[in-house]
């Protein structure tokens, strides 16, 4: 690792169309190349190979691989939340939360159940090793528990989900069944695991429903 | 990386007592710094100096580095499972799934919640890299979820479980709340969504005890 060409918050700094355009495409290739490499297996010299930029090119934008690396987090965060934007809006019936979950079933079949979660294989490799990195996922995590617990407490105030119900807790119950799913189904090359822990939650809170 | 001295299973090679204490200190100092490094950030010259051992004795033992990561997957859920064989074995009531949980969640509390699940972390690094660690750690799954769903099975052949409930799916949909919880609770510093995850699971198996 080259020290850093500039620390100060770069991807903050005001970028012409063109820097944008070529920040952006860094993002984009290092997000691919952690995503089947992990960070650790991914060098400088690989992403811009894959990006066709220049090692000074990423410090100037990046500052460092760990500035690159928080990058890639809030740039995955942010395009799988936009991708699935619409259900996650609607997240307030026991039919929308099983058919956001079957839609992330599918795309493990379509995918041989190869990769995992995005946010989760980042969380898991950098929680000890990069404190800012654990800080963005711990946030991360908060941005896709928000839309399920909003979508139960939206539940709850129209009266169809009991008020013994902890939305909260449930909501981050599901965030677990969907994270841990996705770890023994990447591991088992089959979404079975995955399917059998979101059904047994999305279950469990079918259980508060008022009759 | 050398290439490996002798690559044919060398972990079966009959060994001498001193033999088997320094192989077995090797895989010991490879596990607790691959714990806190991860596989990548773990150099056979990091071993090398935790372990007291030369490079060629690693070699000799294993093979390559691969040889040797597999020798700590199998080490990390020999041991776990050995440490919670008691509980392990009784998993047949309500109450002893609870308290089992229960006891992993003041452990992560005893930690700081700090690394997260040893077979999980070993996982989520290697199931994209290292195709045997895949098929070991899918082994290592199956091994932890066998004494749940074994569990289950006595309850139901009691009678004490509806004969509706699908044991094979909530032990895992169990295994996967407690990896899921143990991932976010490692992220977040904190043993609540661990509780919150487990919790879930172990009442929706809760419902299906015949009254």
């Amino acid at each position: 690792m080259n020290s850093p060409v500039d620390a100060e918050e770069p991807e903050r700094r005001r970028l012409t169309k063109p820097g944008r355009k070529t920040r952006d495409r860094i993002i984009e290739a290092a997000a691919e190349l952690m995503f089947h490499h992990g960070v650790g297996g991914t060098s400088i010299p690989d992403i811009q190979a894959a990006a066709g930029v220049s090692a000074s090119q990423i410090y100037h934008y990046f500052g460092d691989k760990q500035g690159l690396v928080l990058a890639v987090v809030n740039f995955q965060t942010d395009t799988k939340l936009d991708q699935q934007r619409p259900l996650l809006d609607n997240l307030d019936s026991i039919a929308a939360l099983r058919a956001w979950c079957e839609t992330a079933a599918d795309r493990q079949d379509a995918m041989g159940c190869v990769g995992g979660c995005e946010i989760g294989s980042l969380a898991s490799e950098l929680a000890e090793t990069d404190p800012s990195a654990r800080t963005d996922l711990s946030a991360s995590f908060d941005r896709w528990e928000l839309p399920i617990r909003s979508g139960l407490a939206r539940m709850q105030t129209r009266g169809e989900l009991s008020e013994h119900a902890d939305v909260t807790a449930l909501a981050t119950a599901l965030l677990a069944a969907i994270q841990g799913g996705m770890l023994l189904s990447q591991v088992r090359r089959s979404s079975t695991a995955y399917r059998h822990a979101v059904s047994a939650v999305i279950d469990h809170i079918e259980s508060y429903l008022v009759p």
